[in-house]
Formats: C-alpha cells, sequence, structure tokens
C-alpha cells in the first residue's frame, strides 16, 4: 500500500473526524473521563502513537451500548494498521459517538506531537481485538445488560482504550468462563480458525486437512481445534536450522498436528506418493492458506477433488498462482475467508455460539504479558511508556503476547 | 503431458481392449456393418489416423441404445486428444460394447499401420460431440425411442464413426428442430456457455459480465446468449494488426458484444478508471476465463465484490495468478466449469431443458464444410482421405468448421 493511499485515507477522514468528534480534554478529566492510544498519522509504534484523555462517554443512544475495555492484545495487524500498511484501513469512525458533540472543540492534548501531524488530521484509536464489560446500555438493546462481558465483532472497533461506545451489534457476549486473557484474543484467531474448519468442508473424524504457516497464531489453533474434532492435519512451516525444526515440529505436536513437513519437502515426489497413499481413502478437500506464492502450488498436489484452497493471509507477499486445469478437471474451488465479514453475515445467536464453542475447547491460552497504562500517569508521561513499551512488542520473534490494560485516567 | 503418460495410458488399455472389444472384420462386413475413424497411438492427425469396418453393433442390453452417428465436428480439442495433449484421456471403452465378443478375433485392417502400432495395443475412436439418431433401444429404456435424435453427454464418446452402442445416460434428446449442423456442435460449447452465464452468478438484465478469449467458440457463444438475455459484455481479446482487430471487433459487436477491447489496454488507468464508473451500479460479478496468465490478473480490477472466476479453459498455458487480498477482503472465488462434469451431475430433464432453450435461442450456425467417408470406399481408401482432408483441418486458422459424416461400409 503507497504512502499516497494511506495520506489520502487520513485526509479524506478529516471533515468527519473534526465535525463529529466527541470533546476531549486533559486537564478537565472528571471521574469518568477515559483514555485511549491514538495515532494521527502512520508510523512505527514508537513514533506514532500517543495517549488521550477524553471526557466521559455520552450516555449510549438507541441501540449502542457503552462499554470498559478491560484488556486488549497487540497484534502484528494493529501494528500494521498503525504503519499503514493493512489492507483494511481504521476509519476514523472508531473514535466518534454517533451523537455529534461538534460545539465543543478539539484538541490533541496528549503526548508528543507526532511528527507532521496537523491540528485538524484524523486520529485514529488502534486495536482490533479486546474483552470489555458492559457499563450503559441504550434504548431497544435487548441481547446485552450492565456487567455482561463483550468481545468485538466489527473490523478495527479501537480496543486501545479505557472506554467505547459501540452498536449493540459491534460485540458479542461471552461467558466470563473463558477467562479475561482467552477471552481478549477470542473473536479473531479462534473463531478464523474454528471457521475455516466448519464452514467450507463438511469434516468427520479421520479426515485430513492440509495448511500452511502452521505456526501462526491460526494454524496452532487450527491444529488445536482439528485435534479435538478428530480431524488430521498434514501441517507445512518454513524450512529452518535442524534444532529450531525439530523443537518447533515438537510443539506443534505437543499442540495435537498428526504430521508437520517443510516446504522443500513437496519437490520430492516420494514424499508427495507417500502422502497420497496415506491419505488415499480420505483425500485432503481442505488447504488452509495463509502464506500463497509457489510453495502453497506445490500444496495442491495432496488434495483430492473438489477440494477447497482457503486462504487468509498471504505472508509471502506474493500472490497465490493456480493450474486452470485444477479448476476444471479437478474442481478445485479457491477463496478467501475474513473474520469480519462473518460478522457481519451472521445473528447474534451465531456469534455468542462460536464463541461458546470456542470457550468450551479450553484451547491453549498463548503466553504473554500484560501492560497497564496506569490511570495516575498523565497522558505525557503514558504516551512516552506506550512508545517505549509497545515499539519493542508486537514484532514478537516468537516471544510472548503483549496485552494492554488501559486504565481511566485518574482526575 | 508427457509422451510417458500418454503410453502409459495406452498400455493400460491394452488388456482391456483385447479382451472386451468386439469383432471386426474388413472382409465380411454385413449389409449393417459400421465404420469408424480410429488411432492407436498418439500422433497427428494426418499420421495417427485411419478408419476401421466393424461387424454390426449388438442389440443393446438394458440401459443401452444403438444409434447412428449423423454428423460429428472436428474440434480442436479432439486434434489434442489424438496428439495425446489433452487432459482428458480417451478409454478404450469408446470402442467397447458392454457384453464381451471375445470368442471373435480382432483385426486392425483399415489404413496404413500406424508408426509404431503393434497388433495388440488398445484402439480408440476420437470425437466427442455430434448427432446421431437412435436405431435401437435396450430393456428398461425409458426416455428414448428410435427415430429420437440425441446428442452426447459423455466425454469422449467416440463421435467420428457411423454407429455407437452407449448408454441411455451417455445421450441426451434433442429437438430435430435444431438441424444437423447446430444440433452436432451443441452439447459442449453452447451448453458450456449458457451453464457459466447462469449457474454461478443471478443475472439480471443490464448486468455486466467480462470475459477474456471472446473471440473463441464459447466466447462467441457467450456473447450471443448475453445479447439475447440483455446482459451486457465487456470482452478482450489480443492485440492483433489493426485491420484484423477492427474487422473482429465488428464482428463481436454484430453477435451483440458491448464492448470489445484488447488485454494492454488495461495497463491504462483511465481505462480501468472509465469502466469502473461506467459499471459502478452494477459491478461485473462475473469473469468467464479460457486464457489465464497475466492477462486474466488483469480483468480482477474490474470485477466488483463477490466476484466469481469461472474458468474453463487456459489458453496462454500460464497458471491462474490471483491476488490473495482479492480472496479475503472482496470476495472473490475462483473455480471451474466443465460440462462433462456437469451433465454427470445432472438428470435427464434437466439436460434436455438446456438443450430446449439453446435449440430456442437460434444461435448462429458456424462457417462450416460436411467431409463425409464414403460408405463404397474400402478402409485403405477412407483412411488415406480422412489423413488427407483433416491433416489440414481442425487447426482452423479462423477458417471453417469441418464436419464428418461417416457411412456404414458398403458390403
Amino acid at each position: 500500500m503507497s504512502t499516497t493511499t494511506a495520506s489520502s485515507v487520513l485526509s479524506r477522514a478529516k471533515s468527519l473526524a473534526t465535525s463529529r468528534l466527541f470533546s476531549s480534554t486533559a486537564t478537565t478529566a472528571g471521574p469518568s473521563a477515559h483514555r485511549a492510544l491514538i495515532f494521527r498519522q502512520h508510523g512505527a509504534l514508537n513514533e506514532a502513537l500517543s495517549t488521550q484523555t477524553f471526557r466521559a462517554l455520552p450516555p449510549p443512544s438507541p441501540g449502542l451500548v457503552n462499554v470498559r475495555v478491560r484488556l486488549a492484545p497487540v497484534n502484528p495487524s494493529d501494528v500494521n494498521v498503525v504503519e499503514g500498511v493493512y489492507p483494511n484501513k481504521p476509519t476514523p469512525e472508531t473514535l466518534l459517538t454517533p451523537e455529534s458533540h461538534g460545539d465543543q472543540a478539539f484538541s490533541v492534548t496528549g503526548g508528543e506531537p507526532v511528527q507532521g501531524a496537523s491540528e485538524e488530521g484524523g486520529v485514529y484509536v488502534p486495536g482490533n481485538e479486546g474483552v470489555a464489560e458492559v457499563t450503559a446500555v441504550g434504548e431497544g438493546v435487548g441481547g446485552l445488560k450492565v456487567g455482561d462481558w463483550v468481545v468485538f465483532a466489527k473490523t478495527q472497533p479501537g480496543t486501545w482504550a479505557s472506554a467505547r461506545q459501540v452498536g449493540e451489534r459491534d460485540v458479542i457476549r461471552v461467558d466470563k468462563g473463558a477467562g479475561e486473557v482467552s477471552a481478549a484474543m477470542l473473536s479473531v484467531n479462534p473463531t478464523t480458525a474454528l471457521c475455516m474448519l466448519r464452514d467450507f468442508v463438511q469434516l468427520k473424524e479421520g479426515d485430513w486437512i492440509v495448511q500452511n504457516g502452521a505456526n501462526s497464531a491460526v494454524g496452532q489453533l487450527v491444529i488445536q481445534i482439528a485435534a479435538q474434532k478428530g480431524i488430521r492435519t498434514l501441517n507445512f512451516i518454513r524450512k529452518r536450522p535442524e534444532q529450531d525444526l525439530n523443537a518447533l515440529q515438537e510443539h506443534l505436536t505437543a499442540l495435537g498436528a498428526t504430521h508437520t513437513h517443510t516446504y522443500d519437502e513437496l519437490t520430492d515426489r516420494a514424499f508427495v506418493a507417500h502422502y497420497k497413499d496415506l491419505t488415499s481413502r480420505q483425500p485432503p478437500r481442505l488447504l488452509l492458506n495463509c502464506v500463497s506464492g509457489p510453495e502453497t502450488t506445490g500444496l495442491l498436489r495432496l488434495l483430492g477433488r473438489d477440494a477447497q484452497l482457503v486462504s487468509y493471509g498471504a505472508m509471502s507477499k506474493k500472490p497465490l498462482g493456480l493450474p486452470t486445469g485444477a479448476l476444471i478437471f479437478r474442481g478445485l474451488v479457491a477463496r478467501g475467508f475474513w473474520m469480519s465479514r462473518w460478522y457481519e453475515e451472521h445473528a447474534r445467536e451465531e456469534r455468542e455460539a462460536l464463541l461458546r464453542e470456542l470457550v468450551g475447547m479450553k484451547l491453549r491460552e498463548p503466553k504473554h504479558s500484560v501492560f497497564t497504562v496506569q490511570g495516575g500517569w498523565s497522558d505525557e508521561e503514558a504516551g512516552k511508556r506506550v512508545r517505549e513499551v509497545l515499539g519493542t512488542a508486537g514484532r514478537g520473534a516468537g516471544g510472548e503476547k503483549v496485552l494492554l490494560r488501559v486504565e481511566d485516567p485518574v482526575a
């Protein structure tokens, strides 16, 4: 994505942002003021982020709810959003209430001025996932009550904040038994893994599936969920030094992976023949792809007839190359999966059932640490600490996941 | 496709062919003997083909029918089958009756011996399309009676013959009002065009579709059928000298094409912007592809959300490259269409309805000539003439279509 495109998104946003943002001030923050991490221009986390204190949320209008965000992860895609390299751009709506409070001036008071920032620029709150608690419900909200836990079902809801006002449909109730950490990371990766295993091919116990990027967050969840359902997984990962490879293979096996191999093994005819033979009674009809590029094309030869190639990422940054004959004569269908889209298209009952099923699975909680943006800090101090801590997180080279707990600012 | 593969197909066929072929002889051909064009090893038409006289077909067993082939086209894919470069290989079943007459010896008597041919090699009758008349029906055949016209619904039925014995399900009754020539070319290309316009996207009058290879046989049928339904077509063809280009564009316009362009125009941003604008109220949701390769990828930018890319060929012989983001974020689905598969999966009523709809459309009859393999010729003479005439046909550089009328040999 070019800088031009990203900038134009930001500038298109300006008028909306300035006309519809509710007011904020650092000096008059009352006891119910709230705080968010924000960026005004794209850049690295340790340059682009600051924090911002806002006045209390207004009472929710009909169909809306106010929530207190309890915990929100820093995902690689969030880093990409701040950098401006994610295809799914945030909109300034992430910081808007539907009711305009435009008579009150908007001013940025937190953190160092972002390089090149403009007083009238749009303001964005990152954060695509998290768990929150309902603090107020608007008229006509039937499915939620104060005290309920919810996760976010719309794309880019702006979870790196202490409070948000959202549509009832933009959140889904989740059982508190999930635990705060698991719930905070429930609505994107685990749901993606479960839906992809469920929505495209009718799988039964003993069936095989193939996936690449098997050590990705989603990949590891696919392994766990498939194992619980008795589905056998043929997992592929990149080649790496032998010791790392062995350790990773052992890790995936411990999660429930049936077999794990590297892409380069696909060039060996005997290898392919072995797996064709091994799966001959249940030829794989599902290939989950987050890599694309030539290695993914190579995986097609492991598939049976009428298979579905479901893509949810393209880590190789290369296109997906398909032999046309596989489409025509072998019935291959290639499609994508996007969790945000799924949420848009499914009713509350289905969304809640999806989360319930996942909570019931007791999936392994990822290694993590929690960084609390303390209420006692000024916006300036909070911004400085956020840039320090998150500047090195989110890219985690196999490290632990960082979760944010943004406290309301203390008056 | 390598020679090895083609040869192995042929050798796999040997045992079947020798054990199950019904008998043939050139010298005792009775009044109801029949004749077929055959090949025993892959090669060019003017080397591989010969003709063969066979004894009369046995009465049809239950579920089978005997037919007299009236007319069969020479399609490019038939040439590829004889050459051994078509992915869909013929099987020796093309010349078998289900009842074995194995007590009578099989001998090849027609034509020059094919280079490298072996006495016990499998024998193949080419021909994937044609119109035939029912001459006898087996027990339990409910949907056909003697005198009915039928077209072939199975892949590689071997239509380059005077008579065939086939399963009831392998043919579809067609109205004689279609005319012999149109009926002979009805079951592959026109049906492919109609099904692709109908089965994947719900199109209504005024909608746009995009197709490449628009001057192919199927492409021209897509234009005609779409025009009859009020569907607008955005057609793409290869660049060529200006005069040829203009003539082809005029020809396609006369058939009903809304617009016709060359692939290189897609590199012009203004061109793409113009069509995005023109189709903004009905963004194309169907792209028909018989080319693949980079030009096809370029066409994706003309599509709206949730479009279907339906492939039925790959004339560029290059793979289909898809940007993964189009699959994930724009809901693109890529799949193939294969008419043989469609026939397998649809009941007699649906197949007949499909043909009826096409016959009712009065599509333009392609330029053609008929080559009659005369009953009075010996197999040797017939083979020689077939190799002469077909050696230059089938590849038709924009020339007319050749149809075969193979007469029963005169005793």
